[in-house]
Formats: C-alpha cells, structure tokens, sequence
C-alpha cells in the first residue's frame, strides 16, 4: 500500500464523482456556454455571499489572477514572505503583474494588522504604491495554520479605509472553515476577491474558482484569455467541484484528525526534533540528524511520500485517499 | 436541429470518446506523474517528429508559452497582421512577453520569406531586435488557407541561418496536413516549436499540446506554472486527445467537403457578394447590402449560428457536429 | 565645411544659450528645487495653456512615460505605423508599458479620425482594450507632415467621447506651429499629454519636456523614478530650453525655407527619382539606381551627411547649424 | 548659512568644475560622437580595468539597466532588503525587469557569501530561476557601511561558480575606496557590472556610468534607449565627471571626518538615542521622545536639513558644500 502524503492534490476522483463528471452538460465555456461550470462559479459565489466566479485551471492561475487585476507595474503587494502567490508561482506576482512585494515576517505564516499598517508606502515615487494585501488561509507553509474571522476583520477595514484591495488565496479555505465552524459568507464579506480550489482537499482532478464582483469577474476574463486559461466544454470539470461541495466538504474534519494522529505517531521518530502546531491537514516536521533528502529517501523506501519544505523541514499533508488503513500502515512502517 | 457553425470548438465528446476519457489512467501532473497526460504528449511528439510535448488548457497558452521563451523585451515577432497570436489573444504578446509585432500584410493572411526577409531589423537600438517569426496553418483569420511545405521551407531556412527561432500555430494544423497529405514529420522538421490544438477539428472537450526540443519543453513548464496552466489529473482531458487522433484524423476530409458544400449554397444568399476561398473546414462570405449583426440575426431566426470576421464578413465552420443531415437543413434554411 | 544633416539634434549651443546655461541657478531637481528646472516647465506648460510640465532627458522618456500612463498590459495604442513611438523607441511601448499596438496606415504617416474611429476595439476579450491615440507632428518619418487644427479636432472629440487618451509627440510641434500659424493653446487643449523636445529644432544640447495636468503629471514623476530619468542639478540644461523659447522659435522658418531650397537642389540629383513633399525641415529623397548606403557613401566624401530612411530612402535634416553658406556649399557638392 | 545634509547630492558645481563644463567639447552622443562622455566612460573603465562604460542621466537609470540586462521575468534577484535598487527605484525591479527579489536580512545593509548561498533557488519550476546578486557599496540604508575586499571575493566566486551575474550599485564606491584604501581594479575584476554615480559625493550636477565589458555596455545602450536616457550634447555634464574624477575623490576623507564630527556631536542630542557606527559621509541617528518629523521640523527651525530613515531613525549625509564652517554652525545650533 502506498501512502502518499506529498500533498492533497494527489487525489483521484471517487466512483461516484467520475459518474457526475462523466454526466455533464457541457457546451463552449470561452462562449459562455458550458451550464456546469456556470453552476459551480454560481454555486461557490453563493456560498461566499459573492456575486460571480470563474472557474480557472489552477489555483495558481486565480491567484495570479487576482494579483494583476489588483495591482500593477510601480504597485506593490504587502503578504507574508511564506506566502503560496510569492514562494511558488514561479515568479508571477513580477512576472505577470510588474508589482514588487512587500514581505512580512509573523509567525506560523500569519500576518497581524499592524504589521499591515506598518508595511503601507507612503506618498512617496521612490517608493511602489501599495496596492493590495494578500493572505492566505490556512496558511501553507505556516503548518495549515487558520486564521480567525477576529484576526482578518481589522486587516479588511483596514484596507477599505486605505482603497487598499484584499485578496485571499483560499486555496484550502475550506479546512479553515470546517475547524473553525465560521460561516464562509462572513469570508466573503471581507475580500474583494477569493480564490478557492476544487483540487486539493476537496479531492477533484483539476480547477480553482475565482470569486469576485460582476465587475471584476469581468475583467478577470480577460486577464484569463490573455494567459490561456479559458477552456471549452469545461463542465466535465467543473461537475467534480459540485459533487465535492456537496460531499466533500464535511468529510476534511476526518483528514484533521488523521493529521493530528499522524504527527502525535510523528513525533517520536528519532529524526524529528519537533512538529509544528497541526491545525488542519498539514503536518511539517522538523528533523535532526538527516538532511530532508535523506529522509524523504528514508520514508520512501517504507513506501511512504512527503515533501521537503525548506532547510530542515519535510511537510506531510493528509487528504481524501488517505484512510484510517493507510494512517495505521503509517503507523506502523514509522515506528 | 440547432445548426451551430461558429467553431470548430463547440463539438461534444462523442460515447466512444468519452468512454477514453472515463476509463484513463490519472495521476498529479504537476507532479508529472499522469501516465495519460504523458502519453498524448509523447503520441504528438512522436507523431511530428519533435522530442517532447507539454499539455495546456488551451491553444491560447501554448502560443503564448511558445511567444515567451522564444522572445522578449526589447524583441519582436514577425507575424501576419490577421494573426491568432495578434489579434485574439487579448494582447498576450506584449502582456506576457514584453515584445513588439512586426505586422505583415499577404493575401489570405499568408506571409512569403521575402516578406520575412524584409521584415527583420537591422543592428539598430533604435529597433526592437528580430527574435520570432510565427506563422499560423491552417490560417483562421485568412480563410482556413493553407501554407505548403514549399512555401515554409525557405523561410524556416532563412529563420536559421538569421538565428530566428520560427513558431507555427497548429490550431488547426491536422487540417492542412489532411488537405496536403504532407507528412507532419516534414513539418516538425521546420519549426522549434508547435502548438496543436485538440479541442477544434479533433473534437476534444479541452486542451492543446505545445511541441518543441526537450531543452524548450523543459523551459515551457516554468512559463506555464507562471500563468497557472499546471493542471492535476489532466489525463481524464488527455484520453479524449489520444482517441481523436485515433480516429478523428482523417474524418477532417469530411469537414473539408462539407465546407465546400455549404460555401456553394451559400454563394446564391441575395446579401452574400463573395465567398473567400475555400480550402479546409473554413467558409468567409462578404455581405452586401446587411451589417454581420443584421445578417447573424436573420441566421439566428432561421437556427443557424456563425460569427462575425470583420467589417463585413462573417465566419462559418464545419466540424465534428456538423452532419450532412445539417447540411442538408443548412441548405434547406438559406434558400 | 562639414555639412550634417543626419538629424536637427545635432546642433551645438550658441555662445548666448552656452551664456544662458551657465549662469543657470539650479537645485536638487529630485527634491523639486531646481528653479531653472520649475521655470521651462512652467514656461511650455503656459505656452500650450497646461497645468504642468515635467522636464526629462529625451523625448523618448517623455513619449513613454505618456504610453505608460495612458495605457498598460491587455491594452491598445492605435498610432500610425511609421511612429516614432513604434518604430523608434525600441520596443518600449511594449517593454515599458505591455501594451499593444494598432498600426494605422495613411498619407505621409498621418490617420483621420475615420481610420482612428475604425481602429478602435470593441467590447471582446479577445482583443486588448483601446485606451490611447498617439499622434505625431510633426511627422518625421512622413517627410515632416503637419497636421493642421483641422484635422486633429475631430479626433480630440473622438478620443473624449470614447474616453481614449489622446497623447501627441510633439518631438518638432514648433516646426509645425511656425508653419501654420496656429497658437500653441489650441494645440494643449486638444491633448491630454504633449510631449515637447527642445533639442531638436530648438538647438538644445540636451532634454524633453512633457506636458499634462497637474495629476498627470504627478504620476509621471514616479514613472520617470522607475526609468532613472530624475536629474539633480537639471537646470544647467533647461537654461537652454528657456533661451530657445525666447529665441529659436522663429527662426525655424528659416530652416523650412532652406530645406524647400535643399529639396529644389537635391530632385535633380541623377540617383534621385522624387523627394516627398516638403512641409517643415525634413526632406526625404527616394532614390534610383543606388542604395541608401551607396548614396550616403558617395554624400559623405563629399562632406555631407544624412541617413538611410528605409529601403530606398534617405533623410535631410536642416537646422540651427545649417546656414545659407552651407546650403550654398551642399547645393556646389551636389551638382 | 543653510545646512543641507539630506543628501551628497544636493551639492552645486565648483566654479572650476563649472569652466571645464564650459569648455567641453560636445557632439550628438545619440549617434555616439560626444568625446567628452567617450573620454569619461574610458576614464571611469580604466579605473576599474573593465572594458566600457555607458552615461546616462541618474544612479537609477544605471542599476535599473543592470538589472534588465542580468535578469528577467520569472528570474530572481539577490540582493539585502535595504537594498536601493529594491527600496528607492520605484518597484523598476519588477517593472523594467519583472524579476522577483529574494530579501536578505543582514547587519548594516550587508550580505555575507553564506546568506547568499542559502538564497539561490533549487531547480524547481515553483519557485524563480536565481540569476543575479546584487549589492551595494556604500551601503546607504546600512550607515554608510563599507563591504571589504575579503568580504566580497567569496561571494563573487561564488556567483561565478552557479553562474549568476553580479551587479554592484557603486553610487558611493568612491568613498568605500577612499576609506580602504583598496584598489578600484580589484573591486572591477570582481562583478559584472558596476554602477558609479557622479551627482553623489563626486559633486557634479547629473549622471552616473554603468561600466561592464564591451558585450554588455552594447546590450545596455538598447535598453538605455527603450528607458530614454539617451541624450544628445551630454558632454557638458560628462565634463563634471572628468573633473570630478581627478580633482573631488581624495578629498571624499573630509566628508568622512566631518561626518565623524558630526556624528560625535548628534550624540549628545537629547533625542538621539543612538548613532549608527560612521563608515563614511553618512550619519544615521536612532530617536527617541520625538517623531522624525518632529526632528526635523526643529532641525530646520535651526537652519539644518537632514531626511527621515525608517520610523525612528534620520539621516545626514555630508558633501563637498558641507564645510568646517558648516560643520562649527552644526554643532552650535544643534547644542
């Protein structure tokens, strides 16, 4: 049995997902046509409380997405410097959206409101003009940490106040939203724009939906065509987000508590000095003794996949194709 | 009978197809481990001659990977004025690559190497440097025109020896192959990359496979995580590319005749001056005496769908959905 | 004598500008304290009833700071294909702004508003979004064409309604006001930015100014920060442009009056089949039997020169340091 | 008597520096025939043994083409994140090269050959291909602090090593000479390129040169001119340069004790809390019980200029227009 903790993406649609993929009715999306992916962009607008989606490939094209409808050349983008849109997409806030960063410290990945204010550029040229704040929840590489609806209530009027923008990748938004019982509609109250992803913990092959106003719905079509990211009868797609938002989502409690099991079995490895905080489905760990090739080299040859996330640490994230089974086989290759 | 002519992209998946896509093999692409995925690459690779091929949602990002790594700032494309490249990708070639366009003219939006000859700047920093010629076969915007190896031949010659990389917009290029009987070798051979399309005349829901060296493949993937292209289990879209080239190949003749059929119908409508030549599955009428819009909507009345082209042409395509029994209403509706 | 008529900017101060320059007062420019700096913005900005003005090392800054606020990435500039913005500035409408370019063709490289009012894009994604008008005059590579009120109003109105930015390269806008007569404040009123050289036609050593509201301008100071084009003690240099304000306007009729004289000499020249219409100072002579580059080899031993101006074109330029004696001199030579 | 110590380039020419302006030969230096500014590019190239430099109007202008020409889109960009060509150009980093940056933390602005090896990304398409090391000698935003030799070698080795470029902002290069006492040809055979302003310390009016080999300064001169920063009789303002080479660099140790001085008196300031150690000619002070805008509003109530740094902190910098006189004035006024 191979247990495959790499990430939440590496999930394979169930039975029953593949029937509603397979049942689809599906027309040309790039005409606004295909009544699927119109019914997943409505369907995950509605829960936000937000007037449009759009369904993308990946959450990286959201997010980036998101950055250039935002801001722009001699703008800048305040996040934390853990953050997914500016460690790994491959260069696109700069690339993509001509913005500078600037990057906050805090820990678990998390950034306060007065580190925010602080970070705001005065009216100066020298200087890029702060455009946009993005945070990210949970917090990838903070461990899967969560933010509170108290936390991120006063970075968002701080930026109303500003005519600062605030995006939020949400990638796994819905981890946050199961551990913390908050309703998404109070998420979706705060953001000007929310990406949410279908493909990682709620266990679809492929896509991420941005969430936005009509108006910058609109506008992100076009920043959509110009980077490739319109497709056709994408509603085969676009059915597996559906089925998931109806029966996956409750289900990430599960893969909570398999990732705390999984670190507490963790922790008394002899190469683990110590696991962060497991507030989610993400467990990293911090090793002693090995570097984290060879400890991953370790880990593989018992069958056994995660990845290395930064000098010392290897990050295993639980998900829908790992059961109590795979957690007790885990177990007992670890020990 | 709804009779929708205004892409060869708004096909549906047949049974046969969709049982392909239901029964594939997936895995984490961005892993690259979606044995599928890999497969389709490694079939049209082989297929034109080429080392490697990369998956992309859409033929707009496999232009736009192609336009990025093979220019830049300060350099400039030499294309047709009428190019998918210039003109339908939302500015994709100064927004994502920075560069400048050399427009050429060129009757049924084809250019001649002593066209692209004239068109490479000299040793002058006044100038943008010359980098990229990119031809587009079969050409949209020009008719479904077709170039001949004997006519790319040369001025792939002269790409080398002026150190031009030369890009081919293959949207359609299964098309001009099956009107030519030219091998798809012969034209691997002349070009650094190529970009084929699976979801036009081949009747995939979603998708298109940039073609290059291993060395640009290698390159490509960066650009595409940038624009957010990384797709996970794209094998369910990939299995719908190997069953077309299976078998919806050689049916393209079929388009073709179908094509020419409708044009001579079409010829005898009383607002209809000019039919462009016809050579593939692409009919260009020019009105008289109605706008495109009026003209569109009496089509519409009459369950027809085309588009607009321009000031006073409008576009037809036949394609996969397209039978002779819609031929026949086609027919029938116009009279 | 050396005669040199490759361009108006290779004129040398006179002693009294050389005067003028140095006993400039001058300041830390990037502060704002350079007063010399304050007052040839303010002087042109008054000239051409605009608020403000922004002083800057060429005429290319100023263009593409104009290009840069006036549009940006997804975008279009509709210009005339023989531009200096396009054709002469090394890709930056591209590099610096990431927009696109819709090339309009025309009579000695001027548009109407009939060709500018087609050109402009309409609501499709698909196409960048037309946001500025860039006109030039007068037009330099259309054999120093002038636009007359006339023919600029309409655009203006066209521009406003379509709520387009209307920039003007007005690299030698005095050779073109001396010609027609027209005030300078009927020019400013019609443009949101104008940019004005001052070491053309005025005799300058050195500088552009741009010329805008004073929003506009305010945001141009930070995309000339971004360009390095913020000078320190500045005001050595626009001392030159002052002096040429008081005293080389006039006096570029003489010039016009010489290049006529130049152009009545040169059409009997055997290598020379036809000169272009000759409205300010540029004279361009179309030539037969000989290259541009064997016809400016054979100028050159006879101590004259110009340019190559295309691929059977040379250009003349007169100016400030070409005087009756040498036209006399050019007039010996070239019999 | 003002005292302005905001910045070293406040200062105004020398009546000597002002004849040799006067009296410089000029030329268009478009079409590259100014002597003046080929005598000052060769004279600055010879003195730190590379083979070209390249004028152009600001210390920006020459950092920000450095980092064009060594970088790119989806590349990175090593550099301290008090770094100016991150702080105070304007975001160009991102909007002129579209490179990420990778911040290093550091005492006093400086980055040691460890930071710089842990910062170079893997290869990994997530992440931004490394591509240039960038610092800056002085370090202004550090103090003043001077990088040696033996400080920099390894990390030059380094980069020749991994193949990364590596630029140096040389604004202030001459007062870290002058405080070694090390060669400028060893800091020459060490990088890539090397930007040396002549508006700071030196005391001239406008301009600083990019000096690299003869390859790179032809590539910079394309970018110069997509930026703007070509200009034509620029050789009064490379006359400074010539002077200010042979007759302003030794005395460079004045400003340096004067900053002493200064900086011996500030302390006892009832505000200042602490002052940053003295490297060369720039004073940073640590405040406390007052805002920087409240020192220096009673800074200037006295007739002292200085500039805030930080939050808590203020900066003087002293010049060739801050004299012993000054000096005495200061420590009166600030008693």
């Amino acid at each position: 049995m191979n247990i495959d903790l790499r990430s939440d993406t590496v999930t394979k649609p169930t039975p029953a997902m593949l029937d509603a993929m397979w049942s689809a009715k599906v027309g040309d999306d790039v005409f606004g046509e295909d009544p699927t992916v119109a019914e997943l962009e409505n369907k995950l607008a509605g829960l936000f409380g937000m007037e449009a989606g759009l369904f993308c490939p990946s959450g990286t094209m959201t997010n980036q997405i998101a950055v250039k409808l935002h801001t722009g050349p001699q703008k800048e983008v305040i996040c934390h410097k853990y953050s997914h849109i500016y460690l790994y997409e491959a260069g696109g806030i700069m690339s993509n959206a001509f913005a500078s960063v600037k990057l906050l410290d805090g820990e678990f990945g998390k950034v306060t409101v007065e580190d925010v204010a602080d970070a705001i550029n005065g009216d100066d040229i020298h200087a890029p003009e702060t455009s946009l704040v993005a945070l990210e929840n949970t917090m990838n590489k903070g461990g899967g940490s969560v933010y509170s609806l108290e936390e991120v209530r006063p970075i968002s009027e701080l930026c109303r106040e500003s005519k600062l923008k605030l995006h939020l990748d949400g990638a796994r938004i819905f981890n946050a939203l199961v551990k913390t019982g908050e309703p998404a509609k109070a998420w979706g109250a705060m953001f000007d724009t929310i990406s949410v992803c279908i493909s990682k913990g709620l266990g679809c092959p492929v896509g991420s939906v941005l969430l936005g106003d009509n108006e910058t719905i609109k506008r992100a079509k076009r920043v959509r065509k110009a980077f490739g990211g319109g497709m056709r009868q994408a509603g085969f797609l676009a059915a597996a987000g559906i089925y998931a938002l109806d029966h996956h989502v409750d289900r990430l409690k599960e893969d909570h508590q398999r990732a705390e099991a999984l670190a507490s079995v963790l922790k008394h490895h002899p190469n683990v000095s110590k696991i962060l905080p497991v507030s989610t489905n993400i467990v990293i760990a911090q090793l002693v003794g090995v570097t984290p090739k060879e400890m991953l080299d370790q880990l593989e040859r018992k069958g056994i996949k995660a990845v290395a996330f930064g000098k010392d640490l290897i990050r295993f994230v639980t998900h829908l194709d790992f059961t109590d089974e795979h957690l007790d086989a885990f177990s007992q290759r670890i020990m």
